[in-house]
């Protein structure tokens, strides 16, 4: 059967991408399954994504194409698979528990190699579903410390994508530096923005009027990376500050849930600051 | 200057599309500036809008395009210019009314070229913007005498696009057939719907939490045509009918700019009956 | 420590009746929490939702509120507890999986007593989180069969709410009488409305530009009856029936889980085909 | 006929409030067509808004319902009739021409007594819906001095709102105080914000994929005062800062006149920093 392959390509923009991307494409037979393509005109840069489906060796493909693009060009071949991920959280269910319903119907395309966690909370749940789940608490540990020790547990699973299902605190630039743009946080988020302790009570106390959740990639920047996806919900004054929290709760598993499929179909590009998502 | 042109084509998959197309693009160095694909894998039917900027004649391009492609294919080649569009109404002046602001601060990309409706009620509000209004009353007409008429006043002004900008009259096939897919209707949407007089009347006795717009391109049958766009908001118990309308007309006409707007920039497929929006 | 309860009346609309009711609680002693009014000014009926706290028997407030109204009125006085709830599924585990996670984190106001449904498919997931499942297949049973077998497992449980969490089967007149309002379902809803087998199939041939969910307490007329909550997100051409299903699935367990948390807080009148909801 | 009045009350939260409040109205005949509540429990405050109809002087009413309550309560009465407005803009023709039209169409609530701005840009939108047109330049005033003029020309006109229809100008307390919570705002509203000059540039260079609005009283703090409401839509990466200032005007335009509705109603309470909306 033809392998099916996502080719991934970034580059300045010049006259005749396309010709020259697709050239050879069709010299190697490839059939194009879907082909999505975007110039950010402010920067003049392409982006193209292309599923193909055809014989072909990875190498060969990823020669043919550098050779017909300039030096500046990033070309990235992915395998149609699914891949691997490890959930990292404290003590919320939503989002984790979320994750697991999708992944035990089927419908995540990913292998959840394994839960891990500063609290036991989540354990049981984790259990349910046989999931590998690591408590790797903090305790009297610096938090170079305690990252070396999450590290450890990471790294050798090799993961594609490590994903943020409510992990409460924050990652140091040392241990984000492993994952490139492989991380994936999902944070509240609000009109205006309240920064510091429960800013659902803060929310509250401002009288706003939605409530909203963020997805988005990891940089050394905690919650400052690119963002992937974003929706809110409305509420009014009778909204207490928990009820706010409850509200939240949804629209955040819905929105990492849809990042996180966006992110295992390679359908995101990262450029500087932003996201292109096909 | 080189001139801007999209190409838009409509043809059965099949394997180099992308290729061969591209290739008539680069041979006549055209610059690429916006290009955007989709297969509908259902029915193995590929689409390609590209919005192109250079030197060569628009029957060379047409000609090479289809030497390149099967019989069973559809090219259009559209300049990129203003457009000129005419808007159908009644007695509303919400559609009409954000359309000539938008039109007066340039940001509609088009001439409205005339205001026709069956009352007279808009005439004031065409004249402070000094668009002409054709008053042509139903009376005694028939259906078809009354559309003659109106053919009569909108055949010679050969517009692109003819606005059902809350025109509460049903056009009969006979008159639709005149315009292809280039007649657009904006309409209330309700889950469920809600067919007859006064479906505000209606959704309030049924409670609904929703109430929505459909801007859909007319065909023989009224309000069945491939949807354009669609939106909604939520409302509760307390919203009056009256304020259901309010509301309504508000979604209405904002619905109703989104698809134009689209269609102006030629972004938009009809295929069977569904569209396909770039 | 006082009781706390939430009184409904439903009655016509007159002169004094909230002078009337609020000098009943004021004289009982009984503090409100929390007091919500509502007027339909077409049909001139008047609702009130009292949440109140304080040392009364039921029955004297009973008593002392009808004395204080015509006879056409509705007062129900419903203690503030966790409600018991069965839930009826058939393949699908979104809806029940979420409600699931809900109640193992001590979200969802209620005891899942049981889980029913006609396929064994979801007994693994039940057994996850040790709610008794019960397996009703339908086999050679008529309607009218397999409907007597769900009631003798369901009416021993004394439940207030029956949730269809995804119950693929149409349910009689005769076994849907037995619950009053007390039945609650989810189903898709389109913009049109789409009947018949594969809704999500139907909606990508008409290229719908927005599915949703409605969330509906059930009376005879399975998907007719009084609408709770609704939702919808947006989609795009770019959308195969099964991404629109999985989006579907997404908008299906939230709205459901919306509606019964109203439910399950007494926040919710029916009158006639319609919901108010405080 | 008898008058109808809104009646605003805000007071600590007590036992026995609506029962106090009701006997004052029912003593005096008055008809309720509509009464809303709502108590904030994190504060204990108490708000009360009871649209009533009926024959007493407002005096007589204030005075009973004054003796009924503690001396930190706040009563407001407020017959039901059009307010008066002055809109306040800069170049920016889409919040100003909405709300004409729907002066026009007779849908505001409202008399729109003037249209002031720093610029005459706007001067012939005004002049075609015949409302009073005032420029005032900044030239090389000073912030006071220009301040000055503004108010020479606004307090005269005893309006009860002032609408910054789009006003790019920052407002001083000292011209605020005069106000109250009588000045209403509009402001594009991303998450995360951006401030300084063009957001929408800022927002494109962050890749947001959701844009909003927030329509806000103003008080000394310009953008920070109590929210009235707030929407967004949804964007994607394909959208030009250009295309999202556009679908921002979209948005600014239906939320500030959202916002007006209810200022007009008498239906916003604010309390703190922020609103309780009935």
């Amino acid at each position: 059967m033809p392998a099916q392959r996502v080719i991934l390509i970034s580059t300045p923009d010049k006259k005749g991408l396309i010709y020259h991307i697709s050239s050879v494409l069709y010299e190697l037979g490839l059939n194009i399954e879907r082909n999505d393509e975007y110039v950010d005109r402010e920067h003049e840069h392409f982006f193209m994504r292309t599923h193909t489906r055809g014989y072909v060796e990875d190498t060969i493909l990823a020669d043919k194409l550098k050779a017909a693009l300039t030096e500046q060009s990033i070309v990235k071949i992915q395998p149609v698979e699914k891949k691997r991920i490890i959930l990292l959280c404290t003590k919320e269910n939503h989002c984790v528990g979320d994750l697991l319903l999708r992944h035990d119907s089927g419908e995540l395309n990913a292998h959840i190699e394994a839960i891990i966690s500063n609290y036991e909370i989540l354990k049981p749940l984790a259990d349910k579903f046989h999931i590998p789940f690591m408590h790797i608490p903090v305790g009297n540990l610096t938090r170079e410390a305690h990252e070396s020790r999450l590290l450890e547990a990471i790294l050798p699973l090799k993961c594609h994508y490590l994903i943020l299902a409510k992990y409460m605190r924050i990652l140091s630039p040392h241990f984000t530096q492993h994952f490139g743009h492989n991380i994936i946080n999902i944070h509240h988020s609000f009109l205006p923005a309240f920064i510091g302790a429960n800013p659902y009570k803060q929310a509250y106390e401002r009288g706003v009027k939605l409530i909203g959740a963020t997805a988005h990639f990891v940089n050394e920047h905690l919650d400052e990376g690119p963002i992937i996806t974003q929706d809110v919900i409305h509420i009014n004054h009778s909204y207490s500050w928990q009820d706010m929290q409850r509200a939240g709760r949804d629209i955040e598993k819905i929105v990492l849930a849809r990042a996180l499929n966006l992110a295992l179909e390679d359908r995101i590009f990262v450029h500087g600051n932003k996201t292109i998502i096909f």
